[in-house]
């Protein structure tokens, strides 16, 4: 099965949202998004004031998909990839930045931000980022299948199937 | 076949071809190409120090597939497509803009180019380029089979395949 690369869960979950939040209020930016380079999202804030978002999952995908495309030019120079991109359309921008080898952090800007200012504040944002993943030890969380749980899950099939014949 | 959707030709080319040189003189880039969207290279220019560029029709049939690509992100977002497009390396970057809707020029720079520099020359390279693609009333050239085209292809065939038994 096709799995992210990276998770975040616990206290490093925590501290990242928060500095996307942090991203976005330095930024005026209207998204901010960690992907890994499989097109997952793995964590993501949009500002109070920004329009919905088309579909995480379609663009986190278009996003990995393209910068894995990119390499192969960047490699025709020499250059391992890209450190950082930015597009610039007539209203909406995007600015991306490598998170070390596994993930990416998608700044998606309009008119109403500067593009220094979204460059600087991505960029500083990126490197706290990776210092939380790279200082996180943290053990995945365990899953149990208690009583609780399996009680539940029986009366949710039972609500959908009737309940079984005893 | 697969053609080109936009040609360059005769004066046309000639200053197109001058406005890249100036380009690179003004960026101090290493080279400077204009592509078509399918990947067709139409022209492309080197500085003199530059080394010796990748396989440049690789390198634009990469770019202009991405450019694609890169439009599905543009439209999640309600935009056209992306005016611009920034990308940089440890070493390398490149910079791209549109040229209407048939091509687009692409600028490869080094740690030795300003972005900025390279950024403002290449925009007013676009918007020369696209005055004098726009103005062009030429006609292509007409492709005369001659005597002397029959003789000389007569003689590279038998060169080729022994004279003909007559």
């Amino acid at each position: 099965m096709l799995e992210p690369s990276l998770d975040l869960y616990g206290e490093t979950f925590d501290r990242v949202d928060g500095l996307l939040r942090e991203l976005l209020a330095k930024s005026r930016a209207r998204y901010a998004m960690i992907i890994d380079r499989k097109g997952f999202v793995l964590a993501h804030q949009r500002a109070l004031w920004a329009p919905k978002p088309p579909s995480l999952d379609s663009f986190a995908t278009l996003i990995a998909s393209n910068y894995s495309a990119n390499r192969a030019i960047a490699q025709l120079f020499g250059e391992e990839g890209f450190k950082e991109t930015v597009q610039q359309g007539a209203e909406v921008g995007t600015y991306l930045e490598e998170l070390g080898d596994e993930a990416l952090l998608v700044t998606v800007f309009d008119n109403s931000a500067q593009l220094g200012r979204v460059k600087m504040a991505t960029k500083l944002a990126a490197a706290e980022i990776r210092a939380v993943i790279e200082a996180s030890q943290e053990a995945p969380p365990a899953v149990e299948f208690d009583k609780e749980w399996s009680d539940s899950t029986t009366a949710l099939l039972d609500g959908l199937f009737g309940t079984r014949e005893r």
